[in-house]
Parts: structure tokens; sequence; C-alpha cells
């Protein structure tokens, strides 16, 4: 891959596990609710809670749990025992603790990246969570900068290049989702690797295959290294 | 004032109206929890949540929304009538969505700063819900760069000097608060000028007189001009 400077990682998911947490809380939830509803509808209900809210709310654990919260009272019609909403914020409080579990060969492909390119960090959801998980993570000195983002559209992208001062064709973004990792990343111009990851969550799913020369997909982290040392 | 190349703004209560806006909904929020306390001791309860969770979820409405739907649990023993927690989502929605109320002189003062130093804008709180602010203020286009912190201590704004790549005696920050913009930015060789606002959260509030020949302090944002532009 020629002209690549900066490399921009996403975090969740590519550098270390995320939604399978996400996942566990989310059954956990929707058996809180089986009284009242089937556990795959409490799934659609809350996912339509979340989708109702996102622009308000944005991306992370706190917009999570106040999306369960809300699910609760529209599903039992504000008539459920308050030791529901407790659990909530117990599960909530739980998944912010959680220790980080880095994925397989992550900081072997850091290690051998350092000094040959520019490395950073690119993940959207909420400020001090992800601050919190990239400390505990122990990978935050291979990073150049870390950005934060309340989204990741072209516009965002775009702003993360100016603010980095790298030219499209100079960027390369790599992650787990198609839809918030590659398709924006692409549409502007810069190259795109997907690591695919087993669990997705429903709102990155993205239909149809991507082509596009600047577009590249290995089955871990690690097979991206003969790409980019060579 | 010799020497200052970037001057950073805080933004809530500084820029345009926020703390007011918490302090009603937490006064509509004292009112639903009467038939259990007073409201002075719903208040108490209401801080000491936010105390306990500050490190867990940060600042701004989502943990304020999450705090108070604690409170409510504790204060009743998990007894409350969950239209109670749906009032706090309604308030906390209400408060996301609220329109941007500039003070006075600030556009004025940023008008004549244009140019003349590099402006930025450090604000903490909740990376989406501060963007939100800034773009509906109509203010975004004054400032060279926008910088959503977790926090405002004195190791945030040695991270936010060497982003900028600017020397502690080039910056100058302008805040109404002497804990978060003030006293981190003198300790680490900053200056800074101080211009309170009639309502400050308990958090923010500190004892004690400020001595520092790197501090100033004014009535208004508009007195800083003939400090700035002589």
């Amino acid at each position: 891959m020629k002209g690549i400077q900066t490399i921009a990682f996403d975090a969740d998911d590519t550098l270390w596990v995320n939604e399978p947490y996400f996942r566990e809380v989310e059954n956990k939830f929707c058996g809180l609710l089986e009284d009242y509803l089937p556990h795959h509808t409490v799934e659609q209900e809350l996912f339509k809670t979340e989708m109702q809210n996102l622009s308000l709310y944005g991306y992370g654990v706190k917009a999570f749990m106040l999306a369960m919260i809300e699910t609760i009272l529209r599903v039992t019609e504000n008539a459920a025992n308050p030791v529901l909403i407790a659990k909530v914020l117990e599960y909530g409080k739980e998944q912010l603790n959680k220790d980080i579990e880095l994925l397989d060969g992550v900081k072997d492909v850091l290690e051998a990246l350092k000094g040959k390119y520019r490395l950073v960090v690119a993940t959207k959801g909420d400020l001090l969570d992800q601050e919190r998980k990239l400390n505990k993570s122990g990978l935050a000195h291979y990073f150049h900068h870390i950005e934060i983002m309340s989204d990741k559209q072209e516009k965002d992208y775009r702003k993360l290049l100016r603010h980095l001062d790298c030219p499209p064709e100079g960027f390369l973004m790599i992650g787990n989702s198609i839809k918030s990792d590659i398709l924006p990343v692409l549409a502007i111009g810069g190259h795109a690797i997907h690591i695919p990851y087993h669990t997705v969550w429903a709102h990155e799913v993205v239909e149809g295959e991507v082509k596009d020369e600047r577009f590249y997909s290995f089955e871990n982290i690690t097979a991206i290294l003969p790409k980019l040392l060579s």
C-alpha cells in the first residue's frame, strides 16, 4: 500500500472486545421483561428506543442505559416494578467498569507498525468511557493522536483529516464496521481495511459487497502486516 | 497582556446559559419527590448521587438523568411510581433540546478578537451535547479548534497545550469556574481571566481568593476587550 502515512484504528471490536458486552447486558435486560414480552420482542423494542434517541443521546453505555429504562417504562405502560430499573443501573455500571480484553494480535501489530506510520485511534462513543478504555488497555502510548468522534460519517472523517493535516490518499482506516469504518472513508478518497468481528450491532449492519481498489479485507488484524510492512 | 497567542473560552456559562437549565430541572425533580422528602434534602441526595457517579459517568445531561433516576430509587427504596422516572426522561430530553441563549456581549467580543488571536473552545461535558450546542450557537466559525474534555484538571490542560503546540505563557483561558477554568491553568503556567456567572454548581465552588500575577477578573466578557486589544 503505497503513500499511506497515517493509519487510524477503530477501537471497539477492532482493538478490544465491546459488542459482546452490550449483547450480554441486553440478554439480561430481556430477562427482566419476560413477564411482559418474549425475548426477541423486547430486543426489537429496545432497538427501536435506541434508534429514536440516537441523534439526541449518541453512542455509548449511558445512552444504552437510558434506552433500557425508557423501554421498560413503555413496554410496561409505566407499571414496572422499580426494581427492574435499579437492575438496569446495576448492569450499566458493571459494563462501564469492565476490564479491557484486547483482541488477539493487536499488541504485536501495533508494535510492528510503530515508528513506520503515524498511528491514531478513531473511535465513536462516549468521551469519558472511551478514554477510560484506552487508558485501561495499555495501548495509549502507541498512538500519536486519539480522536473520539460523536459520529463516523463522511463529514466527521473530513474533519479528522483536516485536523491530522493528512490528505485522504495518505489515510488508511482499519475497523470492523463496514458502515462506520469503511464506506465513509472510501467515499472521501481514503483507504480502508475491514477486519470483521463475529458480533455486529444491528445499527451497523449494511447489505452488499464493497468493491473499491482502495478497499481490503482480512480475517484478523495480524494478517494486515505483510501488506503494510512490504 | 503580552505574549498571548491562544485564547481558550470555556463554553457553558461563559459563552451561553447552561447552569440555570440544570437548576430548573433540579427544581422540578425535587417537586417529584415532595411526598418523600423536603426540597433541600432531595437536592442534597441528588448531589450525593452525582458525586458518587462522577468518575464513572462524567459530566453532562445524560449523567444528570441517570443520577436523578438513581436518587428516586434510593429515596423511595425502590417503591416510586414509575411515572416519576418517565418524568425524568422527559425533563432530560427537554434539556438536551433547549435552544442556545448566548450571554451578552459574547458575539461582539469574538468578532473583535478574531484574526488577532488563535481562538479555541475548551469545554468539558458530553461530546455530542457540547458539539450540538456549539453548532446551534452559530459561533463555531470563530474558533480554530474545539476541545471537548472529559475533565479540566492540570493534566487535561497540559494535553490541550501539547495538542495546540502552545507554551503555557502564550495561553489564556477565560471562564466562569475558578476550579475548572482558572486554578489548573495558573498551576501549569498559563494566564486566566475569570468572568463570574450568577449560578454555580456546588461541585465547582471553591473557597478563598485567587492571587496570581497571571490572573484577572472582570465583571462581564465585554470588559476583557481593552486588556486584549491594547
